[in-house]
């Protein structure tokens, strides 16, 4: 593995992982981050073609995100929902009016046979994104999850369902046949490869589904270039969403380590944040304590910087 | 015929149709007014299902019309459409972020097999409509324009180019194979039937479509009720829309007249405007003058009153 400058590839989820590719993206050359989104938790709901991931880290980096809700769009107003609740449609999933564009605009052109990953490019250069963002695949691939109440839809659990349900198996429904994005492969496959990172997102809703994707996997097995973990974990707690009541439900151990040893022998070296810096022993691999709660902008820049001098450590003590 | 108090029927199309219909809503019992309105300027927009004179007649009847714009609903707000024209969508139509409400849930109602007419009256219940709305069919007829610019569907012509092309002809595709809502049929047929009012609309582009089905217009040929229009031009001028310019472009003279003359033998009498007084004379059908121009709700419901009144003469007289 060689430590020179050069490409880094993000494998990110939505909210947490959003905030380090932001910051990543304002340390680095544009021409030298590439972002591969999970799309397993994109849905039809009303029709319209939903990537909650995709619009997550797409809204985040063209400034248009909500840094309160963590999703969806700043300054959104919500006159669509109302009116709906009013006809009787479907409202458990909340829709604001200006990301409705997103949801209509990208529904009509994939009805068009355009591609999930053209449309989002577009999507991109017209908000402004010199940031290249890769969904994993084109293809569908569902997050489904077997619970106390059933076999459940990623976003009915999610935000029907409010991750009340004890999750006991998480499927992702189409991976084995789903075709990795050419563009991810060649970006992970690329010979000036410094890095990947794998964002602070949930591991099993929104990092696993990318992994498993055959033409990633397999590629990540012969990787040139070291992969650095964040801890979406932070003293025993998801920062936000059901990653801590899913792990415990499956039977892994609510730590930053047990995210670690999750990820098993993909990982070359781990960020974790100083709440969890006392577990670092317990791993193989080199791990850096820091500050992973990124509150500020700054936050997600030193973040950035954090986890890039790390994985170069990792890979000049490998190469 | 009789002129018993009984059942009204009112054919129209969008906006100035549906003030009187407003007016006749006000001034009658709800279970004695059905409503037929035309769907031939429907279509299908960046994957929506639009009926614009259905969503017009039904936003007025339920106070949520925009009294200004005469289309869409008050208290409208456009961040869809800003966030639509940001990301390179289409946004020659306008849709408000309320509006898009009625477009979303229609369409994945339809597209669940449920009817226009069955959606249209589960939203009317829904907005406390008590008035009968029916769509003309629900099948599908499409209003095209044979122009100086080629073959355009009716919106294309009426929005995206601001009816400035010159009509040569207008065809409502699909009316012949078409079937008339069977309760359009049944509320035309009732033997308690008091009058069939043709509301001041579009005689060419709102009304026409509607009795271009044969259901509609084998019914009317054997009327036991009589058929009383309203001009939809005052002073040889259209209220709104392209009615004068394209009758004149289709070589009918700008007149009150010429619109009754237009709907021939299917009327038994017409109630146009005192500006339109003096041509009175040429017509063969009992005519009455009356303020037309409903700026205030007052004005709706006395023309609604003056129109039923001369619809009970006529009965009268022929009966």
């Amino acid at each position: 593995m060689s430590a020179q400058r050069g490409r880094v590839v993000a494998i990110s989820g939505g909210i947490g992982g959003a905030k380090l590719v932001l910051g990543l993206s304002r340390i680095m050359r544009p021409e030298d981050l590439v972002v591969i989104v999970n799309t397993a938790d994109d849905f039809e709901h009303l029709g319209l073609a939903i990537s909650p991931d995709l619009d997550t880290v797409m809204y985040t980096l063209a400034g248009l995100d909500d840094p309160q809700r963590g999703w969806g769009r700043r300054d959104e107003s919500w006159n669509f929902m109302s009116a709906l609740a009013a006809l009787g449609g479907e409202s458990w999933f909340a829709l604001g009016d200006a990301d409705l564009a997103t949801h209509i605009e990208r529904t009509r052109r994939l009805r068009a046979a355009e591609t999930l990953s053209n449309i989002t490019a577009d999507f991109c250069r017209r908000l402004g994104i010199a940031t290249r963002i890769v969904p994993m695949s084109d293809d569908r691939v569902r997050t489904r999850l077997e619970t106390d109440r059933g076999l459940l839809e990623f976003q009915d659990y999610f935000v029907r369902q409010r991750c009340a349900p004890v999750v006991l198996k998480v499927v992702y429904a189409g991976a084995t046949g789903a075709r990795a994005h050419p563009d991810a492969v060649a970006a992970l496959q690329d010979s000036r490869l410094r890095a990947v990172v794998i964002c602070p997102s949930n591991p099993l809703l929104s990092i696993e589904p990318v992994l498993s994707l055959s033409g990633i996997r397999d590629v990540l097995a012969r990787r040139a270039a070291p992969v650095v973990a964040v801890s979406p974990i932070i003293g025993g707690r998801a920062v936000k969403g059901p990653t801590a009541k899913m792990m415990a439900e499956l039977g892994i151990p609510v730590t930053a380590v047990a995210v670690a040893r999750h990820y098993g022998h993909l990982l070359d070296g781990y960020v974790l944040d100083h709440a969890d810096a006392s577990d670092n022993i317990e791993l193989k691999i080199p791990v850096v304590p820091t500050n992973t709660l990124m509150l500020s902008l700054e936050d997600r820049e030193a973040l950035a910087r954090t986890v890039l001098a790390h994985a170069d450590r990792v890979a000049k003590a490998v190469g």
